[in-house]
């Protein structure tokens, strides 16, 4: 069977090509009896629009793309699996685009240059992307639709977020009623908002507490695995050490466990070690890492439906806050006698 | 300064849209003086095709697709690295397409179905993707254009890949000559090939050393980490048990180690434990194992490369062979005393 094209369309339901591609583009202005009628024949003929054609004809092209800056690789997978979920639902694609934002080439120039290529209908931001507050103002003044992931602030029409702020105050005040008083905190990479918001989270815990923050016990980390190591490294030479560390993402509290395992101690019998996200390796080191689930792929699946509600509507003012599950597993423990 | 259209190109050169059509999409056909005259003209007017026009003026799209199923997210997170890094050189870009190898739908029928709404010129396979005979001949037979990373054989017209038969031989001659011969195998998912060459390669090993095949030392893996976990509760329950463990991949692995430092196990002293792959989890635990590196970002880039070439020039059957690394790390030693 050859695959039936907009013309037989046309011809099948007794209206021109451009009535057609109005209906199948959903633009108002046609006749309820009229889109009835195209429907109908195209449900007949099985007719597909093909994305090329769609794109010229509705000047949409059924593709969004996803923007990052070096994500780590469960994120990316998590993001893209929820992403897709909603794309398949609607029958959007979606283009991968890799992003530099500590480079010299400024993100509008970057996303530019890939948008003559590969036009798109709107973006998907993950972190840092999300947190230059000067480039986004730049493609809503370029009026190319986005949707922000986890961004720094609330000040995006269209954002999906968890509250990280109070994640990690009450990851602190599981720390403090284990009997931790000092407490060891490993910040993420200042580029990334989320990492500050989940500091404030900490200080707030411990100042409810009357606990001091000690700045020896402050490490700046850079969300990476090394970034990890060094921290321990450092706290491994204080005395007294900290007796619990926080580190504001799993990847660094992994690199933690891996010195302190290293060194001889045993947690959480010696000393606490807990993370935040939820990524896999949480769960597959030894021991297993206690952590705040971020519900990375439920995060993708709501940006890309809040993105494509506001494409495909020319509308809306969006900010979902989803919840975030504390994970209690064998990396914290009480105070050491 | 508004865009230039086609329009503007083919005024400013003196010719056809038509024409500035056919040099744009590197068309044959056109005389050398006109090619020179519109790439002249379109540089001179900054003119970048659209790339919905491109793909309905020369029947390309400019977008190529990567198909999985389930993979490791650091395996999909390298090879969309290294696909990209080809797509963004050549001006492409990559769409997702989950499929479900195992599910109702055939294969052919999912990716048809995607088709028909994003057109792409051509398709990468992915593992247990490209273990599916029948679909890659109905791709053949469909005319679509597609490139295997790691197949289980060498029949693609287009394929990269590394030798696992011979890695995995390498790495059990590793354990064979720090003395170990009761050398235990985690087999992978039976619906990747690649885990089947791994397993012959251990087999060669052990036959090349005379050493024996014990049944109860082979289990039957799924590249899980939870298949790593229940391997390893078998081999706790045996007396005597294997000395080294190999497991087909390091996400088992690293389900086995989990589970060994559970139960008291110090690793390598009492017992040594081998991944495969060198995903980040591997350098990541405690301690940290060794493995095979299967440069899987280089085998993205490469498989990109010679699909678009192949699309390009509608010619060449290529099989690329990419060097593996064997890395030897701390969760391999000699035999207990």
């Amino acid at each position: 069977m050859t695959k039936a094209i907009i013309d037989d369309v046309a011809n099948l339901a007794g209206v021109s090509i451009k009535t057609v591609s109005r209906v199948m583009n959903k633009e108002p202005n046609v006749r309820a009896t009229t889109r009835e009628k195209v429907l109908k024949a195209a449900d007949e003929l099985n007719y597909k629009p093909n994305q090329s054609a769609r794109g010229l004809a509705g000047n949409k092209t059924y593709l969004i793309a996803l923007l990052y800056d070096n994500p780590g690789p469960s994120y990316m997978a998590n993001i893209q699996t929820g992403i897709l979920e909603t794309c398949e639902a609607q029958g959007y694609g979606m283009v991968l685009k890799p992003v530099t934002c500590e480079g010299e080439v400024p993100l509008l120039e970057q996303v530019l240059d890939f948008m003559a290529h590969s036009r798109v209908d709107g973006l998907i931001l993950t972190p840092p992307v999300c947190d230059d507050v000067i480039f986004k103002s730049l493609l809503t003044e370029k009026n190319i639709p986005y949707v922000s992931v986890a961004p720094p602030d609330r000040g995006d029409k269209l954002a999906v977020l968890i509250d990280d702020r109070r994640a990690a105050a009450e990851m602190t005040d599981h720390l403090i009623d284990l009997g931790h008083k000092k407490i060891a905190f490993i910040k993420g990479d200042p580029a990334h908002g989320a990492g500050k918001l989940r500091y404030n989270g900490f200080v707030d815990a411990m100042k409810k507490s009357n606990l001091p923050i000690e700045s020896d016990l402050i490490e700046e980390g850079m969300f990476t695995f090394d970034s990890g190591i060094r921290a321990a490294e450092n706290y491994l030479n204080l005395d007294p050490m900290p007796t619990a560390i926080f580190s504001a993402n799993d990847e660094m509290a992994s690199g933690v466990m891996q010195k302190l395992s290293e060194k001889g101690y045993h947690i959480p019998k010696d000393i606490s070690v807990v993370g935040f996200d939820d990524t896999p390796i949480s769960r597959q080191i030894w021991p297993p890492m206690t952590t705040v689930h971020q519900p990375v792929r439920s995060m993708g699946r709501l940006a890309c439906e809040i993105l494509l509600h506001a494409v495909n509507n020319r509308e809306g003012e969006r900010t979902l806050e989803i919840p975030f599950n504390m994970e209690f597993r064998k990396s914290s423990g009480t105070l050491p006698a």
